[in-house]
């Protein structure tokens, strides 16, 4: 017999019956029954019950088993009786009689329970993660990410796509969030960095002919922590081809994304309309770049009905340049109560207020209430209620001013909105392509203007409209929503080595300074470059969803805490001085 | 019609005669028969001939285009001449006639020709790396590469393990080779490392209950160069697995291998007995920890044959302690000339010489030649030449005094001496576990006692075994050698707390030492630690086999140079002063 098992935990049933059987695992539960010992035995397959009483030659010794032990048992395979069979396990109908016991490993006292759903400070999870990781939904949730992996890389196989491995150890690469550095020791004073992520190599990777790139790619960025991003390193799914215009891309990517979540969706709708909304439009209507449309919720300028109105605020703010009114239409939402919630809610997010009309029926037809209805009059409401196409029971919220000051608050009352009046769809994937994107943006202050993304994209138009204004050149660059998430950004590149010039030159860099930040692609356009596009979509944020959990940390394995620490590992930690003679380096002590 | 290709240039053939097609790839070559262009377009899939003359509109356009311009072309397809058919060619049948040319991306002169065979010296193929992979041979390492690695993650899946990921920035491991450290900018003055391999993490998913864990993992060793290493990063298939002794390793990674060596061996024989040799039989036998067993070439000790023998040199060695003399038998090799430059070849390696003695047939039945075999008589040479199962036409190399100074260079010998007589078949995959490695080593001079290995191996015999004398206690620790390469090691880990600890005092580390170490995994241990054990395979080094290519660098999308620099990517580079304050360092000038 196998030195440790012959079964696992999962694999026993009535056909078993009678066999002399040897399984190894964890002491998931113990049951002291006065004289008679029930076990949960766990491992990573299932749950297996032995039990021992004074027949047992090792009764003795299992009495003295405590949770999370390690052990091997011998014994013999009962069946249950029908009273005790556990429907809900696969190895319910039997139970193993134990008659042989090795420890292979006790426990001592456990800073955490694994058995039952006891909550404990992340701290004290991420510490002994080797113990939070033996709980059930964690076990889950690592199975679930390596499942969601591997389809994503057959399905790009199946796409003809092959995975290349590009450098971790490289050149710093200013692509807007901050490098980790790794000093050289054969090189003092130079310092290597950690790629953000492979765009340069896979861009140089098309230059070289090889059209169909994907990986699973480790990226790293030196950021600040946040719930849903990962302070360190994390995974995207990377891709990028040759001979490809921004809708080739989108459709080689959404059907492997939609196939994934459709995998591993657990049974929730995944929608197979992906609309493409321009950059504007996602602005106006949702409020965001990363429109939740399983919020039905769709906003509207209504500006046409509150200028030169009895609502003076309105129609005062209409005659300043660049002013819009904007409504959030909120079926269902018609009630002072809830109205008022949400100008409160308006408040709190930093603007005066939000107006609101609602509609009711006091017995004597529809009436529009709220003070802004009387503001207005009756004609003006009724056509606001008309083109938002509202009924009694309904509400409708009105924001006004310069369209950048109060979007993104529109959008999150918007999402509150659709959350508190049961609108949002909880049992639904929801996708929106997020296109044209401005390549420009302008500092509201110093006017200067800079790249509102990255600057490898194509810019719609090519060289004509960068001799136009730039502020309205829009690029070949998209992104894509899932549920209010980013969950994947991409372009169509530049491959023109006078457009990328042109480019640059507009915010401000010298043709000397892209070369030398960008000298590895600027040099290879030269030698004849393809058109090529891609995307890279976020591995942990996609298993984040399917998991249905709203922190990172929840779908990696040994994640880094919020301040960037790991305290199983003690990472970071001070370095030998040996260690910093070799790399010339001396730490600055703080003030 | 696709804005770039209706076709890829490896698709068209006789069924599209008469077809409008585009294409679009590189300018592969072009040949001008005075009125007549005949371009080889070449993209990623193939090669396809386009054609023009002066009836073509765009004739005079394509005049101009040169070697490596990327272009589009649209055109009709023709069927070849019978006398013109390139049957070496999938595409071979027809040509295009090009009626429509986009230029995509031009080039300037070219550093390196991707048409044909030249040699370029290597800092010329990274620097245009990005040509340099455009050439044939290049993309197909790269393909091969990819598909090895696929492969590998099919055959784990298979075998029933899921990928999981480790973190790459961690804490310091002191495993051997150097750390690479990343400085954290949240944590002044502490450092980050990456992991030299992920052995403590996976460690700790088998205590987590992970049971089966594998990645192609990338791991981190700030390491002087060498051609069959990457002086940075490098990947592992990466594997652990719980509940098992060490012939289930075996087991499980050996059908694994096998089946990627046959997959991808290009029809070269793949060994299917995989012998196990003691790490000590290994030496003996082979000279070498990695023995190449497509060599038949086995030493043996001889030392009773010379041991009061004529021959006064070996004789008088023998009576030192610890003093071998061991044979090379060299079939075929006998004659004077090739034993006399094999003499040479031991003094080129830094030894007095080899003795030989060879057998030849001078029409009198055989004899005996060489100094040595007249010293030591026709008895003694008869009774090497039985042991040595050796005949007419064969030689016999003898080295003599402590194995360790002599059995590196008898195992060059052996290499040389199968090379040379043609022994070694070149078109086979022929492998060798090694096995009982010793646990400890002894410095020589000083006398002090260390790991051989890593300290993470269980010792034969458990915590009995390191009671006795440490240099006697062998490991559950093995290598896998294919054709003299090492492609593996790995280990049944040392999962018990007190063993761990007594392990390390042989090797003169303190238990407070120890925990401040190792204090993830030797905490871990505390908790329920199940055995546990597993393997790494080196996939560069293996995907260099398949290819048959003796540097690593050929296998790598984009590596560093000798000196562990990126020249194409500008890497390592002296960074901002910026970038430096924020991580509190300042960089030591060298004097």
């Amino acid at each position: 017999m196998h030195a440790y098992r012959s079964h696992t935990c999962a694999e026993l049933n009535k056909s078993n019956v009678g066999d002399t059987v040897r399984l190894s695992g964890w002491v998931h539960r113990v049951r002291d029954h006065g004289g008679v010992l029930f076990i949960d035995l766990r491992d990573h397959y299932g749950i297996t019950q032995v039990i021992a009483d004074g027949d047992s030659p090792v009764f003795a010794e299992l009495e003295k088993v405590r949770s999370e032990w390690c052990i091997r048992i011998d014994g013999n395979v009962l069946q249950r009786d029908e009273s005790l069979v556990n429907p809900n396990l696969p190895t319910g109908e039997i139970e193993v009689f134990v008659r042989d016991l090795e420890v292979l490993g006790d426990a001592g006292e456990l800073p955490l329970i694994v058995f039952g759903d006891q909550e404990y400070p992340e701290e004290t999870r991420l510490r002994y993660r080797f113990l939070d990781l033996r709980r059930e939904q964690m076990q889950d949730n690592m199975k679930l990410r390596s499942d969601v992996v591997m389809s994503m890389r057959k399905r790009m196989w199946d796409a003809e796509f092959r995975e290349y491995q590009t450098p971790i150890i490289t050149a710093s690469s200013p692509e807007g969030a901050r490098d980790f550095l790794v000093p050289s020791r054969l090189h003092p004073g130079k310092f290597y960095a950690l790629p953000q992520a492979p765009q340069q190599f896979k861009q140089l990777m098309m230059v070289a002919g090889f059209d169909k790139y994907f990986q699973i790619a480790p990226c790293f960025r030196d950021e600040d922590p946040r719930a849903d991003r990962s302070p360190t390193d994390f995974y995207q799914l990377d891709m990028e081809m040759s001979f490809v215009e921004q809708q080739d891309v989108f459709d080689t990517i959404q059907p492997v994304l939609r196939g994934v979540f459709e995998e591993f969706g657990g049974g929730r709708k995944v929608d197979t309309n992906w609309p493409q909304i321009s950059y504007k439009d996602a602005a106006l209507w949702y409020g965001s770049d990363k429109p939740d449309l399983r919020n039905p919720i769709k906003m509207q300028v209504v500006s046409e009905h509150f200028a030169g109105s009895g609502f003076a605020i309105f129609s005062k703010l209409l005659e300043n340049e660049g002013t819009e009114i904007r409504a959030i239409p909120a079926p269902k939402g018609g009630s002072r109560k809830f109205c008022d919630r949400m100008n409160k809610f308006a408040q709190q997010e930093g603007l005066p207020g939000m107006g609101y009309i609602f509609w009711r029926d006091q017995g004597e037809g529809m009436e529009a209430a709220g003070p802004l209805a009387k503001n207005i009059g009756p004609e003006r409401t009724e056509a606001i209620r008309r083109q938002l196409g509202l009924h009694v029971g309904d509400a409708a919220f009105f924001l006004g001013g310069k369209p950048k000051a109060f979007e993104k608050v529109a959008g999150r009352a918007r999402d509150v909105i659709g959350e508190e009046l049961g609108l949002t769809d909880k049992d639904r994937f929801a996708f929106a392509w997020v296109v044209d994107f401005p390549i420009y943006e302008q500092d509201g202050e110093t006017g200067k203007i800079d790249f509102e993304h990255n600057p490898f994209s194509m810019p719609q138009g090519g060289m004509d409209a960068l001799n136009g204004n730039p502020l309205d050149v829009l690029g070949y660059q998209y992104d894509l929503a899932c549920n209010g998430y980013e969950i994947l950004s991409g372009a169509i590149r530049n491959h023109k080595p006078e457009i990328m010039f042109k480019a640059f030159e507009l915010a401000g860099y010298g043709k000397e300074e892209v070369e030398k930040r960008f000298g590895a692609l600027v040099n290879a356009f030269q030698y004849g470059a393809p058109p090529h596009g891609g995307c890279a979509a976020g591995v942990d944020r996609i298993v984040m969803l399917l998991a249905d959990q709203e922190n990172i940390r929840e779908v990696m394995m040994f994640p880094m805490n919020q301040r960037a620490e790991d305290l199983m590992m003690d990472a970071p930690s001070v370095p030998d001085n040996e260690q910093l003679r070799e790399l010339h380096l001396r730490v600055i002590p703080q003030e």
